[in-house]
């Protein structure tokens, strides 16, 4: 059973102290010493200088200068880096798809748009975005070695344990589509892939609320869904199906059929198809979610009702989730929440009407505040939060000097 | 900014890898040497021998014998030790109360169930929990000194972080009331308080189910809750409200008025109360949920249809939160689920009906097992989990003796 040398029986990566706890402490940007760094922790000496080696080859940590010293030789200090390595955040919508490369900071150095069908399907909707990572990089001027990962968004299910589609309704020729084996052909680093929306609540989050522990992010536009971030992390649920709010039944709409094979669900009425198509039988022609904004821009006063409408049924599903989940903050994104602010002035409404006091005391419902680009800059955020993960870190081999691959950094989606 | 001496600049005990880390690695059983921690964590020797003392001396490890040798004095070997220290668990229900005292493995030394009104407030309630636990603690033969703390449920909305009942409808006197404060005047140990749905989650998770990670526990009884483990931990919300399911809106119940001031809440259509209700407007006599179910076991025909109904009721707003939340089990008990599979069968139709095929396709639905003990027993493993968070153990001081008060172990609601 044991044996008396003190070498381990077997590996314990996700309990043993290393590279994963320095760079917490290193994170707050503090420069800090070998020698503070192993106060700090209880590691031993060699254990942190190994571990210091480590994460200076990986370009997580950089030298930052000399402290002042009473005699002889100056101490070397640490402090994290977020400038050395980038990520490359995809967010692949319907018919738009946008890329960003930004640093660890989740500062964005270079970004791209495009007009791009999904339903082009994954090797030409991929084979883009491998392209333009590559120009990103060049106009960006960064190597290949500082890319830590890269991080994609589709506009429907996905297993993120895998990074596969399933069953996603919009994307023809997508469904089980192994996503990251077919970027790694061209990128040697991780590749992780969820859902449009979680990228999106995600990245608001990161941008604009950090502060709030559990938000919700209402994507509402062709579709509607929703984004989790339960105690600071994305949720995502056993298959990673959590915040699929739009076949949620409304009450009173039993007589709309969705495209789901139910009837009465949100997005049978309060999606912006279900407003075009809702406009077209009063005969005022919207083609789409964006058309319906524009009429509701231009005054149109079925519009603006619909609109309003729609933020109610919105409300009605969210009063539900606000009972059961309990956030902080709900906020609401999407093209139809371009429309002004008849949306969130419908979902107000009936949030405070429905749901329980002590749910809404100190709710906050907001507009989303990071645009177009929340999708693009949450998919670098998962890769950046993936990386940086302690318990990962933490399995690195001391002194391991593969910086230049990244590959280093092992994946869920491996 | 710095100095040279190496010594720390602030404290950052949540990062700092020492008893907890020790205490994650020893709770799988296997005994270990000082020398296997030191190699397997990265910490000084000086830290783990330090750590070690410490853990020794609050008495949750303790040494195992000597390990082969090949000469020389064989080296000590330390095992996490759930015998060596206990807890209690107090679920004090609308009518009923259940003390238990439990080990550090959950299991049940002694337990006493008494009918108590909470409604005779709480320093009545709490005078009977505080009596009863001394007398079970002598009838278990354990000293003071073996308690680690105690865990209490309550019968109503409860802000965890400081262990206050808040507005709680049915139990007059107890809003506000510093429930943590009177228990320790009797008792010095960490006290922590929740709701009882949270507290039944928790005892059914840890006993029945410890390797469903997203877990919904269905109580159906007077009224309708529900308590919430989000990847492996109690899901509380901003407020502490998460899980209050009784108050959402149920598709077709416009008209049924709740006690909330709202109307169409699950509640009001679907609680053992609303049942009894029910069957008293057809001529049958029932005073509360336990009479719904002795009607139901002896066949009566309206009572069997009223509680399949509130299964369909139940199902109808768990088939939002499956799409919300993407559960992996749902357990429904409470005392509505001991009328046999009636209630059950109408929350699977309607779940089966209506979720997304994803969210559905290994979802568990199934029956409370652990019975009445299952929120003694939670309420106990509430205090386990919390007096053996890694990050709260590694701020304990390296080598702190102080094992006989428990009071080495902070406690959020102190």
């Amino acid at each position: 059973m044991t044996d008396d040398s003190g070498t381990p029986r077997r590996p314990v990566a996700a309990t043993a102290a290393g590279a994963g706890t320095l760079l917490q402490l290193l994170r707050d940007g503090v420069p800090r010493t070998r020698s503070e760094l192993a106060a700090l922790t209880g590691l031993a000496r060699s254990t942190v200088a190994g571990r210091i080696d480590a994460l200076l080859a990986a370009g997580l940590i950089a030298p930052t200068g000399e402290t002042a010293s009473t005699g002889g030789r100056p101490p070397a200090t640490f402090a994290f880096n977020p400038a050395a390595r980038i990520v490359i955040g995809a967010d692949l919508g319907a018919t738009h798809a946008r890329l960003a490369v930004t640093d660890l900071a989740g500062s964005v150095l270079a970004a791209v748009n495009a007009d791009l069908d999904i339903a082009l399907g994954p090797k030409a909707v991929l084979d883009w975005a491998i392209e333009h990572a590559h120009l990103l990089l060049a106009e960006a001027d960064r190597p290949l070695g500082d890319l830590l990962g890269i991080g994609i968004g589709l506009p429907g299910p996905v297993e993120h344990s895998t990074g596969r589609a399933v069953n996603p309704p919009i994307m023809p020729g997508w469904d089980g589509f192994d996503v990251p084996s077919y970027v790694r052909g061209h990128f040697p680093v991780p590749v992780l892939v969820d859902n449009d929306v979680n990228i999106m609540a995600l990245g608001e989050h990161f941008t604009a609320w950090p502060e709030y522990e559990h938000l919700l992010f209402i994507k509402a536009a062709t579709g509607i869904g929703c984004g989790i971030i339960a105690s600071g992390q994305v949720y995502r649920g056993a298959q990673g199906a959590a915040g699929d709010m739009g076949h949620i039944r409304v009450a009173g709409a039993d007589d709309a059929h969705c495209r789901c094979g139910n009837t009465g669900c949100l997005e049978a009425v309060a999606s912006g198809a279900a407003i075009a198509a809702g406009l077209a039988g009063e005969g005022i022609a919207a083609g789409g979610s964006l058309d319906v904004v524009e009429l509701a821009r231009a005054g149109s006063v079925p519009a603006l009702r619909r609109i309003r409408q729609a933020g109610r049924d919105i409300g009605e599903v969210l009063a539900g989730a606000v009972n059961f989940f309990n956030p902080s903050i709900i906020v609401i994104g999407g093209s139809l929440a371009l429309a002004g602010d008849h949306l969130i002035a419908g979902v107000r409404e009936v949030i405070y009407q429905r749901s329980l006091p002590l749910a809404t005391r100190h709710l906050r419902i907001a507009a989303a505040r990071t645009g177009e680009s929340s999708g693009a800059i949450g998919a670098g955020v998962m890769v950046i939060e993936h990386a940086l993960d302690p318990a990962r870190l933490d399995a690195l081999p001391a002194g391991a000097a593969s910086g230049a691959s990244g590959a280093e950094v092992s994946t869920r989606n491996g």
